[in-house]
């Protein structure tokens, strides 16, 4: 466990100071530490070499590729120096998330200017040679990225896909009822739909519990090649949009060209943190004294509208620069290339008057360092931010205990997620400040409404009745707004800051969030090589409305490349799993919760469907990943089988096992072989993931020379990426879905798409090449079922009984009729809102 | 060419009524409409059989799957009967977009009372008989999906995943100065990022050029199990909102529990709507006068208030159910189960008054069926919906008069995208109404610019000055926002209602919209197998801002993997182009433009980079799709090559090129030949894609036994995915994008996934036997020439002059100094908005 001390137990958080008149001196250092954070940010840009402009500037000391972004750096520099001396004050733990992350420099140089960079990489040290080298790293082969990237101290968001700042800010707070953290956001980036619907997040923020977003709207007019929506709607509309938000607008406002002096801005701006720090104080000294049931107040928020480049060159080339959109990336593109654009930039550099807040050796004026706060109070350093260091294990009960019983293979009809909200509600129960579920308004749907015996749905918006508002409470453990992207934005701010969870969706609609989840790998597999990043939380999603049945959906609602997306990104940290039933998901899910650094995929269906393996099957299968189920084949000890039948996915599992159970009465001396596979990568080469089988191994279970029937829940051509390599892969015959599907019954979709039963023998057929002629029969009696199935669909609205009530015949379950498996017409077509 | 008449060319749009005093049979009439329609829908939600009602409701008459959704249909349906009384009246042509595309019952059944449905489904037969299939086919196997599905009349939104209904209704009105688009909002749906910001598409759209959105927010004030964020704020905040998203909102509300009597309600509502289409008529009365200057007027809204399952049980087994999220989907699950959910059913059922609506044939009176206009003013029948049939062809100039001159193979420095370009910029001259561009902030980064000589960005904003609105217009072709969903959805909605464009995007970042593709390419596998669906325009992408090029950028941006996300849809619809260079990029755009019913996914790069193929072997490569280079290889005529370098994408190309240089000089009896693929999908088996290669012309080129080293663009498995079943797939060897990634050159880059030159040539050395140690000092060489292009980047910041000027030999060029390719600091490192 770690040793770091929180900043948020100091004693008083949300201080409020009714404002501080500041010394002329207190002001000065604030725009000297403005000026340092700015210089710094060109430097990083434009320079290989002559950091503090102790000779003239050459065109051998500008980089040879000049790359980077200018224009939102001023102003995120701005907010970082105001906020070191607001939290100073008040000792206020803060993180800063910076929505432009493409303005990494500004904040490689705030981090560089109170001393975390340095600590954190002990070559970047506070002399000349140290701001050689940090200038010469950035954007530089080798050296540190443009964005506000993991690399980057304080950060627990890189920016570069806009869109998440907002949802990341909030998923921070949630059960960090000390925590601030100051949100900028992109003006630009505000036109996106992510973040257009992340000011509702306050709805979902509860006062007493949660800690409190400060978003700061930077208006800086302009995005990379245009001006932007929010900047051009005028102020009453602005003002209204924010209000519509929930939000109390404060405005900052320096104008284009304004000629104000930088001591009255730097006043004016004080001022107004204070005044908003003061409100934000107020309101939690009343969530203080009235608890979690407060009712929603209209958080303040920040307008500031500053001219985009601020500082910068007015205009480059004849043409405005500063206050427009050609500021956004590096304004003097031939700086290197032209004696004009160089000596703009030396101008540049020097307009910050760096030998006034340089010393000799290079290191920054400890007046200068002293605007920020010490040790972990820096933004730079609060362990929110560095989440893994704060990480407690979960308390996890024993998932052995919510086991299902299975008497024989083959029996009841199970939810299983249903069981999996058993195993969770106890999970919460232990868990009560560290763990959240995300869902957009599935949490039922998919079946985890056990959870509600001990929690409810966060909720701070309006409440009516309690006859409508059930499972509605305050401050809970399960976050539903109707958006994919606020769920996994704000569990992967939950993650960042070190805590746990899961996000349960609909597994076609998981493909809103396939870029986040891109974002999210990515900076996984960054921190695994960053040492001062400590291990977080893996993510976990759990898909329990899948491609099979969506009964009330249809097409659109049919789509499992979720998987597909997940596994092009590093082996190291994606992980799928598809249990098979309820034990086997329990298994799975316990190894997920207390995973680290992993994307964890888990789909299990939510219908009523029979149970496989006891609990010890269950752990050892899970543990192998994938095993041979020889209760349902027919294998003899000794001598290879004829085929083998693979499944992964709880459809294609149970129609392989009606496969073989057909197989087993109409050729009972072909020696059949099933194999469940649960960790789909264990198929893969254990080159490739480090679940892997060994070819050794796999080629023992598949066989080298036998046919293999794959029954597999997705698209079929993923088994085959995954076993191109094995030996045997020319025998692999995979069925999957291949995009066929509408509105029918659940054996009608596995037909549509050949995964049925039926169809698996006919692939028998086909492929065990000593059944020849002598199975035509079986074969033909196969293609006549399938057409009696569908038609019996077509005339009764369901599935033949035989078909829908089919038990594993060693199962002791012996079908609806005689008190097997009862699916009722609503759990059976698996209604939405119970 | 279709002969349908367009509704828009009636003489007057846009009609002012002042108001209709709407007689008490009027009333009485939108009443009966609305008690037809819900009945309708409950009907096709529960009935197998008694249509209506004309004998005792037994357990027989219930379907046995209890499939739909009840609770957002009474609404749509109550909107859908207004509006078809002021259609009438206006004559106003108008398309309805259902946001929440569950409610599909409802508009089914009220576009088989306005006839459309029984002419394009000649089955379903105004009579009792018709009513039991209407009832029938609905969620049922082998009848009809549950949603505004495409197979639904007059819909261009499916509305399963939820978000778009916005977009989609602006997409349509672009360049349709006098339709109409009245798109309601689940207020759950309004929770979504995509809808959220697509509010604000009000901001461009202009006045007169294009028509209008009626934004219908329909506030039932529940999602499946929550209630929504919107509904419970105050009105207050709401109001602020709406007028935040610059809208004049319209209140109308139905309390929960009112005993308001109908006829009321709709005399409050008919005003209401009435009042609205008069301000629009205003607004567009002012614009035909002012011209596309107008500036933004404040476009009304309506917040449409009503009880979630108006009309229906008001409570179910003592729950509240009308007025709650309980109503949303099938309310009486056990209707079939239980004698007292029948009984409920029966008096629901009944409450309609089925028997005033039908006549004794089960015909529908004719005094309802005369609330909806005539003809193709039916919502159901607007061509518009169904855009193929309004579809023009482009007038498209000949691609070949753009082409880049190529003296010879390899010679040159050109911005392909910069050279389309200049054929999009005389597409959009030939065709000024029905052709747009759509990018997220990117036209410029992206390479386009040359579009602005005859257009510009749409921009119905605020303007500043032109110093630095360049380049903005009231009217325009291209549309910007900040939103990857918005530029989806837009052009989605133009798309499908006849007209053409393209979407460019960056590469990492078109994962956004991953799920909006796949709902999109459902759409599209599913008309074509509707015969009264015309095929409509591509949907063209171009990525330009790929991942081998993102030197401002580094990971976040780097993602080549939405290619993989494509080719899992339907090969029906799915095409993948990677032109080499500009003459390629032409041939290959100038095909999408023309094609139809696909979605084009063309990656291509936007650095300076040489040029390969003349305009006439640019033709020629294309339509074969592949191609050897002979120019580039070794091969003797009648020989077999030693080796096969296959190469995909501009990047993995040149790369493939400079191996084959150094093979040429170093190994010159070795025979290489290369071959270079545009067309993706030619990989495939025929059997897999229409554009598939035979197995024997794959043969021939490939060869079955020689190794093939093939270079690709993206991730490296999805080449095996293509060729596994190839004879020789077991000596491909692929490089690609392995997720390795910074901010760094782009030869570095390449190293770090080793498509780089010397990596090809080391995978030569090792996979060709008969080289064997023959060539062990060659791979010396390129193992230490990696090292020695590493470090020289770490040292300069930049590629080593030898491999960033490589130029093919024969090409003329010779390299920078002597005024070869010339790539400037700025040009080279893309710098996204000049
Ligand atoms: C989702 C997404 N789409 C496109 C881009 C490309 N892009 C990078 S910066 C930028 C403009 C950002 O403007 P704004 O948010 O206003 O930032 P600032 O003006 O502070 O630089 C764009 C479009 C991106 N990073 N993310
Ligand atoms: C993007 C997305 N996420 C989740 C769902 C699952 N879903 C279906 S309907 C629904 C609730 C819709 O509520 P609302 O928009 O208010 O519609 P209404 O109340 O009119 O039925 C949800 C969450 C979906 N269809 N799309
Ligand atoms: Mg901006
Ligand atoms: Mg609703």
């Amino acid at each position: 466990m770690s040793t770091t001390t929180v900043p948020t137990t100091r004693d008083t958080p949300w201080r409020a100071t009714g404002g501080t008149d500041l010394s002329a001196e207190q002001v000065e250092r604030i725009d000297r530490w403005w000026r340092a954070a700015n210089y710094l940010s060109v430097g990083q840009i434009y320079l290989l070499d002559n950091p503090l402009l102790r000779e003239p500037l050459t065109r051998d000391h500008v980089k040879p590729r000049l790359l980077g972004h200018w224009g939102t750096t001023p102003g995120l520099n701005f907010l970082y120096a105001h906020l070191n001396r607001a939290i100073r004050e008040r000792e206020q733990s803060t993180v800063y998330v910076a929505g432009p992350g493409h303005g990494g420099p500004g904040l490689v140089a705030s981090t560089y200017l109170d001393g975390t960079y340095s600590e954190l990489y002990s070559d970047i040290t506070e002399d000349t040679d140290g701001l050689r080298r940090l200038f010469r790293q950035f954007s530089f082969p080798g050296g540190i990225p443009s964005h506000v990237a993991p690399e980057t101290p304080g950060s627990i968001h890189e920016g570069g896909e806009l869109g998440y700042a907002l949802s990341h800010a909030y998923g921070a707070v949630f059960d960090n009822p000390d925590l601030l953290v100051a949100a900028v956001v992109g003006d630009g980036e505000a036109e996106t739909g992510p973040l257009a619907t992340s000011w509702h997040s306050n709805k979902l923020l509860n006062p007493a519990q949660d800690g409190v977003v400060l978003p700061i709207l930077h208006l800086n007019g302009y995005k990379i090649a245009n001006p932007t929506i929010l900047d051009r709607i005028g102020q009453d509309e602005l003002e209204s949009l924010m209000v519509g938000y929930g939000h109390t607008p404060h405005w900052f406002e320096v104008a284009d060209g304004s000629d104000e002096p930088f001591e009255s801005i730097h006043r004016r701006f004080a001022t107004l943190l204070d005044e908003v720090l003061d409100e934000i104080a107020g309101i939690k000294a009343r969530a203080a004294q009235e608890g979690v049931d407060m009712p929603r107040p209209a958080w303040p928020m920040i307008v500031f509208r500053t001219p985009k480049g601020w500082t910068g060159p007015e205009t480059i080339d004849g043409k405005k620069t500063v206050g427009s959109w050609r500021a956004h990336q590096v304004p003097l593109a031939s700086a290197r290339d032209t004696p004009e654009h160089l000596a703009v930039l030396e101008q540049w550099l020097a307009s910050y008057r760096a030998e006034e807040l340089f010393d000799d050796e290079g290191r920054i004026l400890d007046d200068i360092r002293a605007l920020a706060p010490a040790g972990d109070l820096r933004m730079s350093a609060n362990p929110h931010a560095n989440g893994g260091v704060l990480l407690r294990d979960l308390r996890l009960p024993d998932f052995r205990d919510f086991a299902v019983d299975v008497p024989a293979p083959g029996s009841g009809a199970v939810e299983a997620p249903r069981v999996l909200g058993q195993f969770l509600t106890e999970v919460i129960r232990r868990n009560p400040d560290n763990f959240r579920i995300f869902g957009p308004d599935e949490t039922a749907s998919n079946r985890l409404q056990a959870v509600f015996e001990v929690t409810g749905k966060q909720w701070d918006a309006e409440y009516f009745s309690a006859e409508v508002d059930e499972h509605l409470v305050r401050a809970g453990r399960v976050m539903e707004q109707l958006s994919e992207h606020q769920c996994q934005g704000w569990l992967e701010g939950y993650l960042l800051t070190g805590r746990h969870g899961l996000f349960t969706s609909y597994e076609a609609f998981i493909h809103i969030v396939d870029s986040m989840f891109n974002q999210h790998a990515k900076w996984l597999k960054v921190t695994n090589h960053i040492p001062w990043r400590r291990p977080i939380a893996s993510l976990n999603y759990l898909l329990s409305s899948h491609v099979w049945r969506q009964d009330h959906n249809g097409f659109s609602h049919q789509d499992p490349g979720f998987i597909d997306h997940v596994v092009n990104k590093k082996a190291e940290i994606v992980r799928v799993y598809l249990p098979p039933d309820a034990n086997t998901l329990l298994s799975t899910y316990d190894h997920c919760l207390r995973s680290r650094q992993y994307v964890n995929v888990v789909v299990a269906g939510k219908q009523p469907a029979p149970q496989f393996l006891t609990m010890e099957q269950a752990v050892a299968h899970c543990t192998r990943g994938l095993g041979i189920w020889d209760w349902a084949g027919t294998e003899e000890p000794g001598t290879q089988p004829d085929v083998v039948l693979g499944c992964a996915g709880d459809v294609p599992t149970l129609e392989v096992l009606a496969a073989a159970d057909i197989l087993r009465r109409e050729l009972p001396d072909l020696k059949v072989r099933v194999v469940n596979v649960v960790d789909l990568m264990r198929l893969q080469d254990e080159r490739e993931h480090p679940h892997g089988l060994s070819d050794r191994d796999f080629d023992t279970l598949f066989t080298t020379d036998r046919p293999v029937i794959f029954n597999y829940h997705g698209y079929p051509w993923l088994i085959h990426r995954l076993t191109y390599r094995r030996r045997g892969h020319a025998n692999i015959h995979v069925r999957g879905y291949k995009e066929e599907g509408t509105t029918t019954t659940p054996f009608d979709m596995a037909m549509l798409n050949d995964i049925d039963r039926f169809h698996l023998v006919i692939d028998v057929v086909d492929q065990v090449p000593s059944l020849g002629s002598r199975a035509a029969g079986l074969r033909q009696r196969m293609v006549d079922a399938r057409l009696a199935a569908r038609q019996y669909t077509r005339e009764h609205g369901e599935d033949l009984p035989e078909v829908r009530d089919w038990v594993w015949p060693d199962s002791g379950d012996t079908g609806t009729d005689a008190g097997g498996p009862q699916y009722d017409a609503s759990a059976a077509t698996g209604g939405d809102n119970e």
